[in-house]
C-alpha cells in the first residue's frame, strides 16, 4: 500500500529508471532514477503532455531549447513544463541517485 | 520558475498551510505543511477525487475509517486514497514540519 520513493534503486543502473505510480485517464505519475544519465545527444522531449516535475534528491541540469536557459535543479525544487517546450535532461550528478517525480497531465 | 517545496515555511504555523501549485482541468497538485497539526475532531476527508499523497519530510500518520487502520508515513512514503476512502490526519509530528505533496485526480 504504501511505496517509498527514495529507496528500491537497483545497485546496477545501466539506464535511467522509470516506474510508473499512477495512471489515471488525464494524469500519469512516473518516479525516475538517473544515475550521471542525460538525455542522448541532441535529443528534445517534445510533449502532448503538460510536465510537472520535482526532485526528490540529487542534483540535475535541465536544457530548454527555445532560450537555451540551463536550470539547475536540487532536492525539493520544482517546475512545470508546458506542452512541447523543447527540453532536454542535460546533466545528471554522477555521485549520488537523483530521484524524479514527474506528473504527465493534459 | 522554480518552486522549492522544502522552504518557504512561515516561522508561525497556527493552521496548517495549503497552496496549488498546480490547477488544471482534470489534476490539482497542493503542497501542504504540517506542524503538530491533525483533523479536527470527528472530521473525515470524503473526497470526489482520489488523491496520491507523498510525504516530503516529517512523519504523520493517516487513519482509514473502513478498517480503522492506522498507517505511518515518513520521508519518501507515498500512497494512493481513492475517491471517498474516508480517511483523516490522525497525527502529524509536533517537533518538525512535515511536507506534503498531494495531488488529486478525477
Amino acid at each position: 500500500m504504501i511505496t517509498n520513493l527514495l529507496g528500491a534503486v537497483p545497485a546496477e543502473l545501466p539506464e535511467e529508471l522509470t516506474e510508473i505510480l499512477v495512471a489515471g485517464q488525464h494524469v500519469r505519475i512516473e518516479r525516475i532514477v538517473s544515475r550521471g544519465h542525460a538525455s542522448p545527444a541532441d535529443f528534445w522531449y517534445d510533449q502532448e503532455d503538460k510536465e510537472w516535475v520535482l526532485v526528490l534528491a540529487g542534483k540535475a541540469r535541465l536544457l530548454f531549447e527555445a532560450d537555451r536557459q540551463l536550470v539547475e535543479l536540487g532536492a525539493g525544487d520544482s517546475l512545470t513544463i508546458g506542452a512541447h517546450i523543447r527540453h532536454r535532461v542535460e546533466w545528471t550528478d554522477p555521485e549520488q541517485d537523483t530521484i524524479w517525480l514527474a506528473v504527465f497531465y493534459s
